[in-house]
């Protein structure tokens, strides 16, 4: 399947690890859509996952950079610009991780460094990507910038942990950044609030297979899976959708507008006898 | 337990059919914080309840009005102002019926003439009793009303049928009113979306005990009930919520902040076998 | 400009008056897509409108339906459906008028036959169109069924009426029908909070222009156009936005998320010495 | 006025620093309302502030701790349960600053030193005092937790800068905490998201001043002062909200819930004009 949507567009992703991720379909997907991409991650991420089966599939440079880290954001960007000619027109960030989880601290007893370390990685690199953008003026007018995010910054998911205070605050980064960036150069930025995933960092959260079957449960149209997510970034990073920015949008099947579903109802009956 | 919270006040109070109903408790718990009150509800409604037992309780006087009717709201008012010796400083709307919820006709197949009396009973007399009192500037400066709703107006709850619709056209008819009443007479215009109660209403919705225990085992301090919700109401009559105005305000142990709790998780994984 | 993004697709219009509507770009758009579509309108507004002009370029059939008729509705489904050959993919509903702006009465004072009237014709038509395409299992799977709103439904605009309430209703009714149609047929329904826009009927809401000034003054990437909104509909119909369901989707230069921007401080400020 | 609410109760003050100060009223309406006060801030701000004054009409102790410190909040926690001699019922945080703002340092150029501080003190030293709480179990059942917060947290203001991501950790930080809070010792933890206020704080947001205007004539009641938050902190500390949890409470003379005002429109067409 492709239409075109991002001829002559160049991208930068972030965050594909291996197959599972929802930044590898993005890749995929945006290169069948006619766009030119440069992928990155960490060093380490680079060497744990698969990333060059999907570069050499995108024909696409792979850059390592720690999006945390400034200077390496910067090389990162003058890499990128001058691998394309030019500047870019669309970002997608799709990075998080929590200590906090991985080595289980529950919420109510987490340890402070580990917050810091969340939050920096989940959020704050999203400014931090957004600042060096804007700083070397990397962006086309009407680029698009879309970060990944989880509904656990509006409703308490158990075993979310850290990481839905993380998910709020990269929400917020994207509205706060996105007022001046659409202002100043007519860049849109926008977070994508996507159903549970099985992917390798959603692996890491506890029980997440049953918050997978819960949500399923919950949503009419069922959970939205990454190839889907994909498909729902094509569109953010399209000529189609100049006018959408600032905003949070649920990429769910409906769950985030669902207080009971039947299928979730007679479960919990079932199993609350 | 009594604070003298509304020491002076006069109000009339809307839908207290028996001791199950949440009005029921308000006017209670209003008199107990020392305010004087009318009570009002349809013709149909005071022969079918206990009125009467609540009346002398009470002491208060009980006029017929049918809140979807302009002409008995304007009497009701012109008889409370004539009772009280003055005007008025709190409205408690608590009406809500739906002719499709009661004869099981599926949100899909709505009859659309029940859903027009759905909508004038649920929601827009709410309108109307504010716009006699608006017209007959028959309430003091800082007075307060509050209307009950239910979250089905934001989430979709399997059952709550064409009563969510109505709740989120109740909802915007606070914010509308509250605009003009505010600005123009210093009056405040709420809504409290309240847990499931065990109301006679609330027995209506099929299904409703297994949302009352979904609820429960969802919010972290479980369901809030008919008293909380009076106790809330009391506050919002008193001089110490004056600036608080065109807000639907959670009653609900915090259910509305959640999206899986460990309570709910575990009954659905074991249901879901 | 065109992707082919609905190739082979089939969709009816609500609305299209005249060059100036939303739904006349959305149906040009579509076409240009590769959509197949069907005009329709009330017969009134068939003969004020330059409907022909555009069912010529669209090469559509225009057929006339009061969207408040469910017999009329009925039977533009059956003819849509005989026309195509088949079921229908995608749905925009553009329907809205309230008799109280007309006659410029205050929202203080409302009449109520019209505000019946204003809810029928601008909300609950929204609920009759998909009861229709529902009973008659008229719609493909993975369909998508699109209404258009104003952010009024959710904050309190001054001069907007009962339009707030009317738009308020109908993206309830969005959310609820959304959950039956996506759980039993995979069709999903979206609604889409556009900016304020210079129709004919925008032109209707008493100070449009200077809405329409502030809301540009607010907005990072400036007020959304009705050709803007037409591409916005265009990935909502496509196979890329499958999972969006029951979401109400802000498409206003990122109005929404703004507290205040510089332009309209710096004005507001001049202005109020 | 004085109507005993929170008589027998005993709670922790953070943040005021002189007359302006929304703890400060808050700390004198609890102690007339009956509570024993305990009043801390960091020992800077005692030095610079007024807190004696406060601390002799309130008959309050004073402990300075910093309340992103874990230690000094334990040391802080252990001596107001000594005064009291028991448990605590409620506690305010008022704490705020971001290193950004005070030294003109504009949103897209942060440094990220200070915004690593602005978050720490803002936003997370809620989640260290929390966690103190509940290790040492130091509230009472049904006690009650408050930080105060600003709409910058959903939408973007101009000048709020990072204060606004501060602000949107510190209400996902309230919900993450309430959940697990209210499930484990039935404590409730809410924010009161306030008015622009003219407090020492406040004059720290470049063109303060103008935003106060802009807001007084957007809000149907007006701007809610320090007196008006107190009022209503007063309701939340209370036993009349026992079932309110993980809820952002607009407390601002309706400004949340509009879009446009009379007063704004007629002062933003003439000053653009």
């Amino acid at each position: 399947m492709s239409y075109n949507l991002l001829k002559g567009k160049k991208g930068i992703i972030f965050g594909a690890l291996n197959e599972l991720s929802i930044a590898w379909k993005v890749a995929e997907r945006a290169v069948e859509e006619g766009a030119e991409i440069v992928l990155t991650n960490t060093a380490i991420s680079l060497r744990m996952g698969d990333i060059n089966t999907l570069a050499e599939r995108c024909n696409a440079p792979v850059i390592a950079a720690d999006a945390t880290n400034v200077e390496e954001l910067e090389a990162l960007v003058d890499k990128a610009m001058e691998h394309f000619g030019g500047k870019i027109d669309f970002v997608l960030h799709s990075v998080g991780m929590s200590p906090n989880v991985r080595k289980n601290i529950p919420y109510q007893e987490l340890n402070y460094d580990f917050l810091g370390k969340t939050l920096d990685i989940s959020a704050i690199s999203f400014h931090k990507v957004m600042q060096v953008l804007y700083r070397k003026n990397a962006v086309n007018d009407w680029g698009s910038i879309v970060a990944l995010t989880y509904m656990a910054a509006q409703r308490t998911f158990v075993g979310y942990n850290d990481m839905a205070d993380a998910k709020a605050l990269l929400e917020s980064i994207a509205r706060s950044y996105g007022a001046i960036y659409g202002r100043d150069h007519k860049v849109r930025v926008n977070t994508i609030s996507q159903s549970p995933t099985y992917t390798t960092a959603g692996k890491g959260i506890s029980g997440m297979s049953g918050m997978l079957d819960f949500a399923e449960a919950m949503s009419p149209l069922g959970n939205a899976d990454a190839e889907d997510c994909a498909n729902y970034c094509i569109t953010l990073f399209s000529d189609l959708t100049r006018k959408v920015t600032m905003q949070n949008l649920y990429h769910d099947g409906g769950f985030s507008s669902m207080g009971l579903s039947e299928a979730v109802y007679h479960s919990f009956l079932k199993g609350a006898e």
